[in-house]
């Protein structure tokens, strides 16, 4: 995983691209993976860990409505989560994961293990739902990997965007 | 590490407290250790990864004169750091991490494992310095040991003290 965050970190160094993280139930874990590599301060400028509701809509921007209609672990709010951080912290792309992480707070219709990871690059954003096997801990880092890939095919496809 | 999370997660419980991170070095792996804990949400609130300098400043509140008089890693910066994420994100106690990582970075006057934690329990702030032995992961695993360490003792200590 560290080295996917290496090379995740040099494509945006390539392209001059500053990063952003919004993390739910991986409360930290996605941003201290991309700051395990030296020199991710030349590309990645922080985060908000937006574990309480509250947070993800007063610091993150997430409308009330969204969270409301479709519950913190959905797909337009982890669009929002990422978009209000690329905005907070003034980057040019940001991802964000909010999921169910289990042992508890599974139900028929959001299962222990989904996640959904959304990604804002160059003012677009979008995301992908996953339902992942394993623990707690398992599930995390599943999480934390997805956000990953999800943020290099993003950054590499909108390559010849103008920003 | 995560059975010393597991131990603070019980003491706030108890003493009905919320909890807020503010982490620059430890990019977001001391609230990644909190949240290893299944029902943290009960008194883990969220954290901001101050990165970058601006994100200290801007979405922290720390003063601009401490970042220039005494630089990101010190005593009055991390005390900024950990007020400034109890009160963005409404919690009664936050810990605070900036520290030189490394293996670049270092001076003289500020080596390679140099880290200031803060606490900010109960309206009060501290500030403890460390100089870890270690590469990058060991100096930021130690770093994560050293926040939950203060923070059991502090929220412990100030238990009498009226909120």
């Amino acid at each position: 995983m560290e080295s996917q965050a290496a090379r995740l970190g040099e494509i945006l160094k390539r392209q001059g691209l500053t990063l952003a993280v919004a993390e739910s139930c991986t409360g930290g874990l996605l941003g201290g993976c991309v700051t395990a590599s030296a020199g991710s301060s030349s590309y990645f400028r922080g985060g908000v860990i937006a574990y309480d509701n509250d947070i993800k809509r007063d610091v993150l921007g997430v409308s009330a409505e969204n969270l409301e209609k479709h519950g913190a672990v959905s797909g337009p709010v982890v669009c929002e989560m990422a978009a209000g951080a690329a905005k907070l912290l003034g980057c040019g792309c940001a991802a964000s994961v909010s999921g169910i992480a289990g042992p508890g707070g599974g139900s028929g219709e959001k299962p222990v293990g989904l996640v959904f990871i959304g990604v804002y690059c160059r003012g677009q954003t979008d995301s992908r739902s996953f339902v992942f096997d394993g623990n707690r801990d398992e599930v995390r880092a599943q999480s934390v990997a997805a956000a990953l890939d999800f943020l290099i095919e993003t950054v590499n496809s909108t390559a010849d965007t103008p920003q």
